[in-house]
């Protein structure tokens, strides 16, 4: 099909990484990276609820929120036109407000010739999972069809591209030439091939190519990876944008739709990384965003030598940099040598600041007051620890960082108050296999660029410990971590009960061990720091259980 | 209007206190109920999510769940009639299982003669406020009207006489002689004279009286107060159970349901508390009930001789008795005199266990290490404290209480894992002006009594101080708490930005100052235990917003 009446047209792919609540920040963005498209593009696209940032949460109910976000709308589409940008239409992301009913929306609103030139409101709220948007938005009612250089563009807004029905069945029978979606799509293992999936569906289903825009940065909990595309009927990829950080990239509607002609559109592709790798640099962005947009210069850890620490420390100086990582070594008398040199190595290896605090002369200070004795002064030995770890962040005014893995939270194998401080916690939704993975992947990544390892081989290889009493390992009170952590995916990410994984073949002991212990250390995890999700079920939001609760089945 | 086919029909309502997940122990409990209404009533009704507890929260997707719930139901319908009470109409709730969908359902179900007599499942799915409903359940289609003794009975779950419209409306033209709402319905202060308004809306929508049964008792943050009743159309109640404690009362449906003739029908009214009694009640309700579903015999707390202490003290005294409560006076160099006698005083007051540890040896073991400054010191000896109430709560099994008040929460007045340790926070719903309304309140009714006072004067009288430095007061951080309480309740309870509050007749540097305190110090707040909801507006999951955020408007 060859519409005479059309042109091709140039559209600006813009997946930035905005700020919650900084409308001034991300207007300017958008701003910056409109001065940048405005000579190759038509259309210049940006993320869902791209001036607010993303999610906004009960934020929405904040009637001066919503004028202030209406007002930057406003102002952004004078600002374009008086830069000579009038032409240009740009598509934004932010939160509207019904008439009607005074309730929230979220709204994708089209910047053109100096004013908001058109908009549309999300129609289904995703409401499960990390998600609360049935919570705090009203649905939409209508479709929204740009009219461009004579193409027609049907609009969307990330969840409603998942469900059946809804605005994209509508805009099936409206003859659009291209199907917009704008998301703020948070990242989870496996997520990219979903979402292509998805799109080639939807494709077919308006018969046009789909313009896949994402959102990319850390938001407290949540990463969003990027990775926007452009895929037509056939499943041909045309365009894809760079994972796990900000990108510019193009991509033209030609004037025929025919699939099979690609009239030259195919744009840049950029590489899609392995799955290991995926994962350690969405921890590194949620790290570093949690960083930078709370005001931090530098983070403070405790490093034991154990491998959970330092690869924390590792991916704390991916994020700002070796310099602006504090590495504290805090041994006992029940420190082996061994990870005191651990330790050292790491923090020289990737460049950080190291200090030891024993902490010997302050467990004795206490026990000389309290005789503690067993699991209470073990407990002891953590929580010093944990004062000096929150006195280093309080007086060189340090993000403090957890490094509890996905397993140990998901046991309750830390010390709350202990080693469980923090502002946030960047493995914590990373099962001990994984975290194993991850570290040797460093390595390998190190040793592919020349370099010598990051973390120390010992670190990866020795048995797990505590060591907070004489030859403590983690196996004295968990099943060995690779059936662990079976056990864990299948109760915590798949919800089978007690019989589900009696018939996934795990042993009844082992399942009762793991049940009540996850289930008993529910209210430990509620005062846990934040931390990226990065599965497709992280403790957290995503997984609201009662603290009190007797069900054990 | 009188129906010569239909016989009175006497209603038992057993206002219960269920335990989440409990499934056994919950339908033991209905038993009893029924054993004791049984010669009394032919309907007995229990209040929603009955065999399960409420809120369940995600426990809905766990399909072994959702198995033992119908179990549940089933085996104590054939329970029922094995011990002669089949012909009694025992109303209970539950959860359900949409067959066509598979999705959870919130479900009321009557049972008789041995089975599952009829179904009902809830329209409206609260989203709001602590209410995630609408993620985990889908809502039901279908009215129900029971048909007993020739009356037709229509139901209804909650959220479905809040809203306009649905089942409600529907019965409306169905011609019932009593509408039956079973409710899990949390306390919140005045909430009590809004449901009796609501409820008399409904009974003239509805032509007919209303049964409003709610269950009592404290789930995590929330707390249900019971207070169940039956009200006419006129508003005449007819019926009022007991606040705060489990309660069976019974109320009979004469055959003539014109309101001038109550035939008899006005049952027990049981009085209503007044304002202050009632958010006093509702903490150590919520108080009690966590200690004992979660285990619990005791609880431990540090006494500083302040007001938020002391206050947490005699509510965990009369949750569970002086004798299983540790209070812990833990004095450093900055401490006065007045504080160590008043905390004293207020142990033996209560019949706590009362030890004295002194912080000094500790502060100077690790201050010959760390050198600590201003803040950073002030900080450190909250932790040592906090460090040594965990100690206390793992050597002895008892649940540590943490004593911060709603005003401290808010501004971030409180050093986290240093105060604020804790598995649960009595009063942290509690601005500090309600803090010394209930401690005075508290004394007032030991005087009552012909009892010494409970709060030692002292610590009501005193100006706060956290005792960190010589002769610091919280007013040398903090608005006078006269004024921040006012701009707290406008700024978190009626989400009124700084034009609002502007408006409200705040002074600008007060304005800025307390929302920059209150957002800044989110981190710690989603760090800090659960504790009863009281207010219209808790912290925690009635109010969800991001960490990371540079809105300041």
């Amino acid at each position: 099909m060859t519409d005479s009446s059309r042109k091709p047209v140039r559209f600006a792919l813009a997946q930035i990484d905005t700020c919650v609540g900084d409308l001034d920040g991300n207007a300017d963005k958008v701003l910056s990276y409109v001065r940048r498209a405005a000579d190759s593009a038509d259309v210049v696209i940006f993320p869902e609820m791209t001036l607010t940032g993303y999610p906004i949460e009960d934020l929405a109910f904040r009637a001066t929120f919503r004028k202030a976000a209406w007002e930057a709308a406003d102002g952004l589409a004078k600002t374009l036109a008086q830069e000579g940008h009038g032409d240009l239409y740009v598509v934004v992301g932010t939160v509207g407000t019904d008439h009607a009913s005074d309730n929230p929306r979220n709204r994708l609103v089209a910047l053109h010739n100096g004013v908001v030139w058109a908009g549309y409101d999300k129609h289904f709220l995703p409401n499960y999972g990390v998600f609360d948007e049935f919570r705090i938005f009203s649905p939409g009612e209508k479709t929204l069809v740009l009219e461009i250089e004579g193409a027609r563009i049907g609009v969307a807004i990330c969840e409603d591209i998942w469900q059946d029905g809804g605005p994209v069945a509508q805009l099936a029978s409206q003859h659009i030439d291209v199907l917009l979606t704008i998301n703020g799509s948070p990242y989870e293992e496996g997520k990219t091939s979903t979402r292509l999936d998805l799109c080639v569906k939807r494709a077919r289903e308006v018969a046009a190519p789909v313009i896949y825009l994402n959102q990319v940065g850390g938001q407290d909990d949540l990463v969003f990876d990027g990775a926007s595309f452009v895929v037509n009927q056939s499943g041909t990829i045309l365009e894809r944008s760079a994972q796990f950080r900000e990108d510019l990239s193009f991509w033209t509607l030609p004037v025929t739709s025919d699939p099979q002609t690609t009239d030259g559109s195919v744009s840049t592709l950029a590489p899609l990384m392995e799955r290991t790798e995926e994962v350690y640099e969405a921890c590194v962005l949620g790290l570093k965003d949690y960083i930078t947009k709370n005001g931090f210069t530098g983070v403070v850890l405790g490093l034991s030598g154990g491998i959970d620490s330092a690869l924390v420390a590792a991916m704390a100086a991916d994020a700002v940099g070796g310099g602006n990582v504090w590495g504290i070594s805090m041994p006992s008398r029940y420190s082996s040598d061994g990870s005191k040199d651990d330790a050292a190595q790491l923090a020289e290896n990737i460049g950080a600041h190291y200090t030891v605090e024993p902490i010997e002369n302050l467990f004795t200070a206490y026990q000389d007051q309290l005789h503690l004795q067993a699991v209470a002064a073990e407990n002891l030995q953590a929580r010093l620890r944990g004062v000096i770890v929150m006195a280093y962040s309080n007086s060189k005014g340090l993000l403090a960082l957890a490094t509890g893995n996905k397993s140990e939270l998901a046991c309750g194998y830390s010390t709350i108050y202990g080693d469980a401080v923090g502002g946030y916690a960047p493995i914590k939704d990373l099962l001990k296999t994984r975290v194993w993975d991850l570290a040797k992947w460093r390595n390998a990544k190190a040793a592919k660029e020349g370099n010598p390892e990051v973390i120390p081989l010992n670190s990866i290889v020795k048995p797990p410990s505590a060591e907070l009493r004489p030859g403590q390992k983690d196996s004295d009170s968990l099943p060995d971590y690779a059936l662990l952590d079976q056990v864990l995916a299948a109760y915590i990410e798949h919800a089978h009960g007690r019989a589900d994984l009696l018939a996934d073949g795990f042993d009844p002991q082992t399942v009762d061990t793991v049940m009540r212990l996850v289930d008993k250390a529910e209210w430990k995890r509620r005062q846990y720091p934040l931390g990226p999700k990065v599965t497709a079920l992280a403790f957290g939001r995503d997984r609201r259980l009662p603290v009190t609760s007797r069900f054990s089945e």
